[in-house]
């Protein structure tokens, strides 16, 4: 990539908008929400440097959408357009394949990519740059993260001369609208049910509430601005399923709420990594974020923390970062490389925990559950027992200091089946 | 700009790390907090790609820091800095003059500037950046809005597919820190004194205090996010001197809490600004910045509400914007250049509006301000006056409906001088 030749590169572009020599040639794959979205914005705005000349889209019949200009070639042949002469691929099929076979055929022929696609990036990123870069050309995915906040530009440009140490992060916007209509008083299900209604959830909701689409995206975030490429199987994502009203009851007791956080942090050498249901105080930013709002907090070992909030998903904000992609290719801004190096998810992540227990109650209970966490030397921080809660069905909550997910396990291992236990413990670690 | 030729020119490096042929030679104008942090990130994380080789300070004697370089040259000669070889000049003097004079001698001899100057970019940015592109070299300043929160960057590669139509700021980091004391109650004299004693305030603060230099900013902002360049003159600042605790506690009872705001809007093609103390809902993201904090949140047509957060001054988070720009010159990731065009700020804001009076209480007092608005059609929305003042010197406040600045103002007019206003009415704009 020190060298660019052949002048339909987009890296021959002027930075200049009114010196462009001729529009990039635009192909969408797809022509579901954001795509729509990305053309709507495109016809609107008319901007400099860019023309959509190619949709690929399956069933032609539905889609052939009449405010498209007529110029723009339709087809429901992937091949066909792939082999065309368009310059930038948008890929926002989603998914590891088909999308990862048309994504490889558009870089192999010397074709710029601009993906929303986090699975993909996350799983596939470090191959596909590689192919990118011998190609010279350039696979953006400033979508792929938090939809329409710029976090990905804003690590590329603005905090690359800082070294990033953390990550929390709200990338997931149905948990968030699940999360926080149970702040107001929902059960799971309700919550699920209504994310669902609203189209926030799909029928299958376990990529969004098992925290795989979440870790995903926490990957592509580590590799940019922790600059550490990992196996996103690494990261063992904790499900919100097992989240309850009773939760939310206990953690306002404790000046808290709970928020899917996705969170990396490099310290001393070790990467810890973790995604899961999580305390956070109500008075941290990570709190402000309702409905199916995103937030990334970066902390740097020089700029301390910056705050990034917005919309994470939805046809529009998504459609922007794709758009922006698009400009910034057309108008020749280079993206930095930040380099990043193979490293594993070698520590976790030592923080408070919450345990709500359900049990039915009966005396010595608490002594066991004191003492099980005391064989593991993990100090206990409170235990709170809200009244009104039938004695066979009593729900309880310890809450430790810090220590690791898994000295905690191997504490509550110890009491691991007692009749008394209506469910398994919940887990969760807090952030203050 | 269409073409760069030159082998020292930055834009000739190449995108990726490995691969620069030879790091970019900086040198520093001036050696005050931010320099001197700016230079011991550069020696600390020895960031590929550039290289500090001169200082300019006026007193060498103290400047000349033990832990820089020997290879650095210190001069006190700043002519003899602009004159060597060096390839990018970072000024951090402030200020028009000398620094314009610096900015406009280095880009004249074809090297590329950073800087952190906000009022020269605002009073001279258009001018300036003319001048860069004429000589194919780069003017950036990500430093110079909101320090170490990347809004700059962002807006130009990961917004530049929007169009933003609304900025609401918190924007000056001393004025954010005397009105949060202040929420917490203290009178406006003692926080700006501990504001002074923390060295976040300068001996006169008229700069800060004014909305100076929050204006300064707003203009910047307006040019790359809402495309108008606009006369930063043109909008008149509102002090925040007059604010008053009282004004908290009634505040407190609208939900509400004080923050000095900078606003730009355009809306049916008119341009709207202003800046000065505005009432924020408590709910509202413009009450969480606390302290010296920094706050940005862009309104775009398509993407919504992006809310940036972080340190928005102090040395190290404001050098990680400078040593951020050094490295994209140095890696070649040219900016896109942002369109923008001249225009004259041409509206008002038109906001719900908070009146605080405080009179020598007397019988029709009431009616006669009321009829005063009435008379320029402003409607009225509550009349609040809470118990504990004594009634010679008696705070109270009027809320009224979306109105502009300067029919208030009229309205104001008809009661001006009357012997039972202790002091001019306190005006402020209310956000929602």
């Amino acid at each position: 990539m020190t060298e660019v030749n052949g002048s339909a590169s987009p890296q021959q572009h002027s930075a200049q908008e009114s010196s462009i020599p001729r529009p990039l040639r635009i192909a969408l794959l797809g022509f579901g929400t954001v795509a729509s979205s990305v053309a709507r914005i495109l016809v609107e705005l008319k901007p400099s440097g860019i023309e959509l000349t190619h949709v690929y889209a399956r069933s032609l019949a539905k889609r052939r959408a009449a405010w498209v200009p007529a110029s723009v070639a339709w087809s429901a042949d992937v091949n066909a357009v792939l082999d065309s002469d368009v310059d930038v691929v948008v890929e926002l099929a989603g998914g590891l394949e088909p999308a990862g076979r048309w994504v490889r055929k558009a870089l192999t022929a010397g074709k710029s990519v601009v993906t929303a696609n986090k699975k993909l990036i996350a799983f596939r990123g470090v191959e596909l740059e590689r192919m990118a870069a011998d190609k010279g050309v350039y696979l953006k995915y400033g979508a792929a993260v938090a939809g329409g906040i710029p976090v990905i530009p804003a690590i590329e440009q603005g905090l690359i001369g800082d070294r990033i140490k953390r990550i929390d992060g709200i990338l997931n916007g149905t948990c968030n609208f699940i999360l926080s209509k149970m702040e107001e008083g929902f059960e799971y299900a309700p919550a699920l049910a209504e994310a669902q209604a609203k189209g926030y959830a799909e029928a299958d909701p376990t990529e969004d509430v098992g925290g795989f689409d979440a870790r995903a995206k926490l990957t592509i975030l580590m590799r940019l601005a922790v600059r550490v490429a990992v196996d996103p199987e690494a990261i063992k994502p904790r499900p919100i399923t097992q989240v309850s009203a009773v939760d939310f009851s206990y953690a306002r007791d404790l000046g808290c709420t709970i928020r899917q956080i996705a969170r990396a942090d490099r310290s001393d050498g070790k990467i810890a990594a973790s995604v899961g249901p999580t305390l956070v105080a109500m008075r941290s930013p990570l709190a402000w974020s309702r409905g199916t709002e995103n937030m990334v907090i970066l902390t740097g070992r020089y700029g301390g923390d910056v705050v990034f909030s917005g919309h994470g998903a939805g046809g529009n904000p998504t459609a922007v970062a794709v758009v922006s992609d698009l400009l910034t290719l057309a108008h020749g801004a280079q993206p930095v490389k930040i380099p990043s190096e193979q490293a594993e998810v070698d520590a976790e992540c030592e923080l408070p925990h919450y345990i709500r227990f359900l049990v039915d109650d009966r005396p010595g209970i608490v002594a066991e559950i004191t003492g099980a966490l005391a064989k593991e030397r993990i100090n206990i921080r409170a235990i709170v027992q809200k009244p009104g809660y039938p004695h066979h069905a009593l729900p309880f909550v310890v809450t430790v200091e810090s220590c690791t997910g898994s000295a905690l396990k191997r504490a509550l291992e110890n009491i691991r089946g007692r009749d008394y236990l209506l469910e398994e413990p919940l887990d969760l670690q807090m952030l203050e």
